[in-house]
């Protein structure tokens, strides 16, 4: 397992509203993503902020059932949340953390990105939540279609 | 001002030996530059590990007087600390930043990376405790020499 580049950084926001006028009046984001939701359980809205050699990813909870909300209680102004680091292979990378003794939280499954994800436990990742992700075009891509 | 590339996430730790063996023999980092202290009040020992397109600075206070000290009482495990942006000028992104009403916490001053930098208060910054830094060959770069 090789150090991978930072895919992007997952910022906490009680306001997709307030943060994206931040990001855009204040600190000069240029190329901000179209914000979506991501349904479920652990509902939440997703903006992806373009920062030139990595993203910025705010995340909105939108359900009380969110486990982001206990972030936020925690945390009422908004907090950093996790680091994504890309990986070659999903699940290569994620028997690798397992052989490291490291406890995946959940995943692999389909991210944000609309690629394969999973997340480490921060107690085993030095203290930071931690996300790991197969870019576009791995092994594992579930936009690949039918190619075997 | 426009938004600019993340020069480095600060991560804080409680040992810098342990956090070194993490990231070496768990997260694979195969540029780890070496480790050097950072004297004064806010004494800390300082260590930048590459990641492709990035850095991650870890950071251990060393002295009793450290502001990150409080930090590390409140997340025991370590944790991320801030985000740092880079922008072509120094002063002129101070001067922004003031007229946008951001509270700057110390700076400009030269900063781990032995170029400019400042910090800005989180409750101005959506949240997240933020450093600004102008990089090496910029219009204030201290190691410029004599260069009118």
């Amino acid at each position: 397992m090789k150090l991978g580049r930072i895919n992007h950084i997952g910022l906490i926001t009680e306001s997709m509203e307030k943060s994206l006028a931040f990001y855009r009046d204040v600190m000069g984001a240029e190329v901000i993503h179209p914000p979506f939701e991501m349904g479920g359980p652990d509902g939440a809205a997703i903006c992806f902020i373009e920062t030139g050699n990595s993203q910025l990813e705010l995340i909105q909870p939108l359900t009380p059932a969110s486990p982001f909300h206990q972030f936020i209680a925690q945390f009422p102004t908004g907090k950093q949340h996790h680091i994504c680091y890309e990986v070659p292979d999903i699940h290569e990378a994620k028997g690798y953390f397992e052989s490291k003794g490291c406890r995946i939280l959940f995943g692999p499954m389909i991210g944000a990105h609309g690629t394969m994800i999973f997340f480490v436990h921060p107690d085993d990742m030095d203290g930071v939540l931690t996300e790991f992700l197969e870019p576009h075009g791995g092994p594992n891509d579930p936009n690949k279609g039918h190619a075997a």
